[in-house]
C-alpha cells in the first residue's frame, strides 16, 4: 500500500469556517481514501462536525487552538495576532516540520501569504488561468535572473502535475518580445533559460500581459511584484464588465427578456469569471506547499483544493521541481 | 488674439494614413481654428487630400518624406529604418525643436514609444481608465521613488487638465495597502508624497490593481514595467470575456434571440470595451508631449486625439507639472 497523503487543514478558516472544511474534506477523502487529515482548530465547533461523519474522523486528527484568523484582518495583524497559535499558522507549521506533506486554507489570502513566507520561507504564489499556469503573484517582489529560473523550474513541474504534460512551454513575462526589451533580470533569465539545456521545459520566449489565459505558453513566469499588480488589474477588469453589462441588461423591456432567453450564455460567462469555480491558488517553495481554498467557496469547492494539493503530493511535485533545476545542473557541469 | 496652437501630424500613421489624419485633423480644426498644422507625410498622397480641403490647406503646412514607419514594423526595427527621416520620428522631431506643441500619430505604438522616448527623453506613457489616469505604461522601467514622484505630478496636472479637478487624488500602485508592503522605492515614494505639501494634488495612498479603472483615485501612479504589464493583462482579459460571451451567445436558438433582443446592451459593452472610443494615449516627458491615436481610427477618433492634444497645449499643461513639482520644492527649501 502506498504512503499516505497527509494534509493539513486550517477548520476555521473562510467565511464559513468548519462548516464548509469538514464537510469538503468528507468529499475528499471519498473520492482519495489515502488522504490523512490534521485538522487545526476549536474543539468545541469542530469535534461534532467530525462526530457525524465516522469514515473522516477515523482518517483525522484533531488539534485544538482557539485563535484563528479574520477574513479581514490585514496581514501584519494576522501575523501579530495568529503567529505562534492560530489555526492557519499551525496548519502551515506542521508542513515546515515534516508532520504534513501540504497546507490547505480557505482564510484571508494575504495572511496566508504572509505566514508561509514567514514560516516556509515560501518562493511563490502561483495560479491557474485558462491552461495556464502563472507565477509568482506576489509572495516575492524584486526577483533576480536566478530567482526568474526557478520560477521557470516551479511552473514547469506544476504544469506536468497539473495538466500532464510532458515538456511544457515556458515564457517570461516582459514589456516586449524583442530580446533588447525590458528589465536587465528579465533579459538575463532570458538568456540563461534560452542558452541552457532544460529536458523538462521549452523556453518559448518573452510574452506580454494580454498572453496570460490566452494560452500562448503553458507557463508564464514573473517577478511577484508585476504579477500580483496583473492579476488584480485582470480581476478587476473582469468584475467591472460584469457590472456594466448587467446594468445595461436591466435598462428596457428587450434587453430585459433578451438576458431571460440568453440567461444560459450568461451563467456560462459568469462560471468563467467566477473565482470559486477556479482552482484555488498555490504558495509553493522548494520546502513546502500552501493551498489557498476561496474564502466564500462551498464544501465542493473546498474538496477542490484539497485534491489539488493531493496530486501535487502524489506526483511528488517538490522532487520534480528538483529535477527540473538538477537536470540543467548536471548539464551545466559537464 | 491668442497664440496659436501647433500640432505637428505623422500624416502616414495608423491603418489608414493620411486618407483618415487629413479628414481628421479638418474635423479638429472645424472645433479649434486656432490650430496650426504640421503635416509629415508622402506629397503624392497627403497635397490631393488638402487641395479637397482649402481651409484646412491655409491652417497646414506640408513636408515631404517618403519614409514611413509600418504597422507591424519591431520597435527597433522602425528605430533603425525611420530615425531622422519617417513621418513618425518628422512629427515628433518637430516637438523638439520647439516647431510645434504636440505630435499626433496613428502608428504603431511601440515606435512611437521609441522614437519619442529617443528622442524627447520622454518620461511616461499615460492613458485614461474610465475616469482615472493611469501612468507610466512602458515608457521607462525601473523607476526610483524621485521618477515616481515626478510621475505623480505629471498624472496630477493630466488630471486636472482632462478632467477640470483641482486638487486630483493620487494612488501609488503596490501589492497591498499597507505602508510595510512593496517594494523600497514605492514605500520612499509614499512617504516624501504623505509627508511633503503638495497644494495640487492629493496623495491618497497605495491602491491595487483592481483599482485601476474603478475610480478609487483619479490618478494611479506605478513604474512602467508592472504599468505596462497591468494594462495589457486588463486588455487581453476583456478581450478573452468578449469571445467567450460571442462565443455561447451563438450556441442556440434561445440565446440568438436573446441576443438580439439585447443588442443595445451588447453595443454598450463593447463601445466601452473598443479602444478606438477611448482616448488615445499620450507620451509625456517635461520637454514634450505626443498623443498615440489608435491604430484602425476613423476620422472623428483622430480628431478626438488632436483635439486632446489642443487641450493639453492650451491648458498649458508642462508648465502645471512644472508648477506641482516647483510648489513643492519652494515648501521644502522653507
Amino acid at each position: 500500500m502506498p504512503h499516505k497523503v497527509r494534509i493539513a487543514l486550517d477548520a476555521m478558516g473562510g467565511d464559513h469556517g468548519a462548516a464548509v472544511v469538514v464537510p469538503g474534506a468528507e468529499l475528499s477523502l471519498r473520492r482519495h481514501p489515502g488522504i490523512e487529515f490534521l485538522l487545526f482548530g476549536d474543539r468545541t465547533v469542530v469535534e461534532p462536525l467530525l462526530e457525524a461523519r465516522p469514515r473522516l474522523k477515523a482518517a483525522a486528527q484533531l488539534v485544538h487552538t482557539d485563535v484563528s484568523v479574520k477574513m479581514h484582518d490585514k496581514p501584519s495583524q494576522a501575523l501579530r495576532k495568529g503567529r505562534w497559535k492560530s489555526s492557519m499558522w499551525l496548519a502551515i507549521d506542521a508542513v515546515r516540520k515534516g508532520e504534513a506533506d501540504a497546507a490547505v486554507s480557505a482564510g484571508n489570502t494575504g495572511a496566508l501569504m504572509a505566514m508561509a513566507k514567514f514560516n516556509l520561507r515560501t518562493m511563490a504564489r502561483i495560479e491557474l488561468r485558462g491552461e495556464t499556469v502563472v507565477l509568482d503573484l506576489g509572495a516575492s517582489i524584486g526577483a533576480d535572473s536566478g530567482h526568474l529560473v526557478d520560477l521557470a523550474a516551479m511552473g514547469g513541474a506544476m504544469a506536468r502535475v497539473v495538466f500532464g504534460l510532458e515538456r511544457p512551454t515556458v515564457g517570461l513575462l516582459n514589456i516586449g518580445v524583442e530580446e533588447a526589451k525590458g528589465l536587465e533580470e528579465v533579459r538575463e533569465a532570458g538568456r540563461i533559460l534560452r542558452e541552457g539545456h532544460w529536458p523538462q521545459i521549452e523556453y518559448a520566449g518573452f510574452v506580454e500581459g494580454d498572453d496570460i489565459g490566452k494560452g500562448t505558453v503553458d507557463v508564464v513566469v514573473t517577478e511577484g511584484f508585476a504579477g500580483n499588480i496583473a492579476l488584480k488589474a485582470a480581476e478587476g477588469t473582469a468584475r467591472q464588465l460584469g457590472q456594466i453589462l448587467k446594468r445595461e441588461m436591466g435598462r428596457t423591456l428587450a434587453t430585459r427578456l433578451g438576458y431571460l432567453l440568453a440567461r444560459r450564455a450568461f451563467r456560462a460567462l459568469s462560471d468563467k469569471m467566477d473565482p470559486r469555480k477556479s482552482n484555488g491558488g498555490v504558495f509553493l517553495g522548494l520546502n513546502g506547499i500552501v493551498i489557498k481554498s476561496h474564502g466564500g467557496t462551498d464544501a465542493e469547492g473546498f474538496a477542490c483544493a484539497v485534491d489539488l494539493g493531493y496530486d501535487m503530493v502524489r506526483h511528488d511535485l517538490l522532487a520534480k521541481i528538483g529535477q527540473t533545476l538538477a537536470g540543467h545542473e548536471s548539464e551545466a557541469a559537464q
